[in-house]
């Protein structure tokens, strides 16, 4: 037990291992009678997706509706990507998320070339991304990118002529991952999807532990977050830096009317959250800075009953496994529906919505 | 020719490089006429495979009859393993073993997404395989792991949901290496499939450089050898160390009422012995210890003319590239054989066994 | 612009940014009416393609043939390679090949297994090619093998059972780049094809920045072109190397009866050339040498202005990227049609032209 943080007074629901499942919540009663707009998500089709400003609020609930039903049928005897090729381009190397977008690709018949690690290729050896996107435009249908660079986005752009899903460019975004956590978060609560506001002391208070102004996939989430501040009561940075949310994160709260915060007291702060966003590693030039050891979240953590812990996977220990079989944990939920989120997310870039089975409810 | 090694009078049959294909036996009468148990195969449906234990000697008599069905026939177009996703996770690089694998998966129409180096990747960098195996459950179907650590497999299972090949585990068990090796043996000698003890004069000698002790793939291939003590005269082993078995696989050999025998002498030995296991690569700790250069085989060396020799490639120099075109070759039958072995234990382990062609006779 | 090169007079066209595609010219009129000789390509079925010596000039037509009609259908529900296995035996790394050769497969709904960088992985630390040739008999229809030896090819074919496919054998060829380079030269020029003559006057000047004697890619482009003698005029080698033809590639010319010539002086001779080819590498024992800077080619470079400029990317800053969007820019064109005469060269090795879909005009 973590001494800093006051005792947990509050006790979790404790999952057996046997219901390990029951951990990964089904889609709520809202996706389940409610038609997919495929009209809507044909606005996807053919579009580079690199920042959380390239989905609207429709096409993000959309996609989660889309998410749910793949999550429960079998897609693959449809084959809905046949004869695409996507690239899987991780100039820095992320063995989990390039694994989650390969296994998307291929669970709809979709094919991969891979650059697994760009620092251990021939390509990149002083070979510029404006030629790059040249070959890319020869090899693939789509191009899904991270880099260490935030402008490597740009630069590739200059010559790309297929689509581009950012799947992390230095300090700049990871918009996929940010789809990820709002399924996570849609699936926990569907009323969040109503564009009805909630009452006040409905409104949830959402805590981040990291730094949106550096971290790539805090602040694509916080981003994406603004989307649904008619149910955001607050949203609380916990970190000792003098500026953590970075100014253009700030301007995107004001317009959206939502109260923000700065606190370095988590004690204070940890049992009025609702939502709490984690997230290990901040992008600091080339090097990773991990969070303070007092930031750290287990069982014994004073979370309020019901809240929530959403964690864009790996951790290293400031999320501790005994939170794992607690009803806190969202985070599980989280990289399992990332494929399923990811896979939506290519049936509408390719435009490929008719292969759904006839028996999917749909609109448009 | 090895100075210490007795000339070899008993001169083996030579292949000429055209008849190459001659060193591949075809599957013999047993197989031909005798109909694939599938209810027995079924058993295997969903099920993890760690250790040679974790299959009965019908179900790898059963896989050995499949293997060679597939070997035989055109299965791609019946796209046995449409839709479903393995990973190959070789946190432990093995190219060879990763690449017969994938193989044997894309053949049955299967997909892979791969961690071809575990240590180059950023998976595994402080992050546990328990966070691992969650994330496995969510991209895949099955995982084929190889890994430096023995407890790596339990690590896994913590949290895995999907079946798990083990494709060697540190000093553990590899044991589709070892249905290979059987799947070799048996296509040389269909009988020893038989439950009908051999006469006394008939059973085999069966001679292993290396140590069971300390290497997974004579381990697992000893162990294996057990479910055919019937045919099995006594087991050698030809090494220096002290105790080289191990101590439970010689309970095992005690259990099974299997003679065996330590030597260090190699000239007496070799003349007596039908079945040579030679493997180069011993794990101590985290390097490798090569076989002594006095227990090399050429085509010089004084086997039995009838003898045959198994090697789980790659090999350096303790195996000469001058028995390979000898009838003693049973090991270029035994890389071949293993891509379809595998195929079938992925045939079975899927339950996909239903796609097999009519023609194909089965039972069950 | 380059203070050594004389101004440039004469202004290349322009290509505006949304006209990029027009860098890439359509097959020509002879293709389009010219049904394909599938009798001719049946020659290719099971072969491997080493040397630029085993294409003959009418394959060579016909794969770009192919190609082009390739490059406008879509071939993938046709599914034409299905069941089939190729591995990219990358033991010299080079992503943008093995991408091109995998992109290729995948576009036929052919399957990759690959080795992405030999030197990082088990196989080939101390395993012969000898024995990677037997693995790959058992693992794959076809193999696709780049290596920094020149003998590697050889040596992996002692063993190996299957079709071989050169991407590069250390000074030795790359022929299925040439095959990209005279598919973009039979684009820009149909008549190109013709085994009439030109006349004297219609014949082009050939200009070669780097040495064919060590650079595969250069060489395997001056050895096809010698197919295509009847139109060419002469071949210059811009160079300060003694003999960077190279004897073997010398005879080749003086059989053929082309004029060949070489010169330090790029400015006198730049004016002349109607084709440029340029090579950025060349292998030197294990080492690669750069091009002196004085024979960079820019938009400012005294380039006729019907030249067309070749080179086999990646590129250093030897190729200035002012001359991307001018009618010079052949490069372009050259690396994305790569992947489509690959796909008609393994179509044909395969002998797979029977699922071509039934408008595709042929013969034979």
């Amino acid at each position: 037990m973590n001494p800093e943080l006051p005792p947990n007074t509050m006790q979790p629901v404790l999952v057996p291992p046997e219901d390990a499942d029951t951990l990964h919540p089904e889609a709520g009663d809202l996706f389940k009678d409610n038609p997919i707009d495929r009209r809507c998500l044909r606005e996807l089709s053919g579009k580079s997706i690199i920042n959380v400003a390239d989905l609207s609020r429709s096409e993000i609930i959309e996609l989660c509706k889309l998410a749910a039903v793949l999550e429960k049928i079998e897609i693959a005897p449809y084959h809905p990507l046949d004869g695409k090729v996507a690239v899987t381009a991780f100039f820095e190397a992320s063995t989990r998320t390039r694994l989650s977008f390969e296994s998307s690709m291929l669970r709809l018949d979709g094919k991969i070339i891979s650059i697994a690690d760009g620092k251990l290729t021939g390509v990149a050896k002083g070979e510029s991304l404006y030629d790059i996107g040249e070959m890319f435009n020869a090899y693939c249908d789509l191009v899904i990118m991270r880099h260490t660079d935030t402008d490597a986005v740009d630069q590739l752009r200059q010559t790309l002529r297929v689509p581009l899903i950012n799947a992390g460019n230095g300090s700049g975004e990871h918009p996929t991952q940010a789809l990820a956590d709002w399924y996570a978060l849609l699936k926990w609560r569907p009323e969040l999807s109503s564009t009805k506001p909630s009452k006040d002391n409905e409104k949830l208070e959402l805590g981040i532990l990291g730094t949106p102004g550096s971290m790539r996939a805090v602040k694509s989430f916080l981003l994406m977050s603004l989307y649904f501040s008619q149910h955001i009561k607050r949203v609380t940075v916990i970190s000792e830096m003098a500026d953590p949310f970075g100014a253009d994160v700030i301007d995107h709260l004001k317009a959206a009317h939502i109260d923000y915060e700065v606190t370095n007291d988590i004690q204070e702060i940890l049992p009025q959250l609702d939502i709490v966003y984690m997230n290990s590693i901040a992008f600091l030039g080339d090097s990773y800075k991990t969070l303070d050891t007092r930031y750290k979240l287990d069982s014994e953590s004073a979370l309020k009953e019901s809240a929530v812990v959403l964690h864009p996977l790996a951790r290293q220990d400031e999320l501790d496994k005994s939170l794992d079989r607690t009803s806190h944990n969202l985070y599980f939920s989280q990289a399992h529906g990332a494929v399923f989120v990811r896979q939506a997310l290519l049936m509408s870039v390719f435009n490929r919505l008719d292969r759904l089975p006839g028996q999917v409810p749909t609109i448009g």
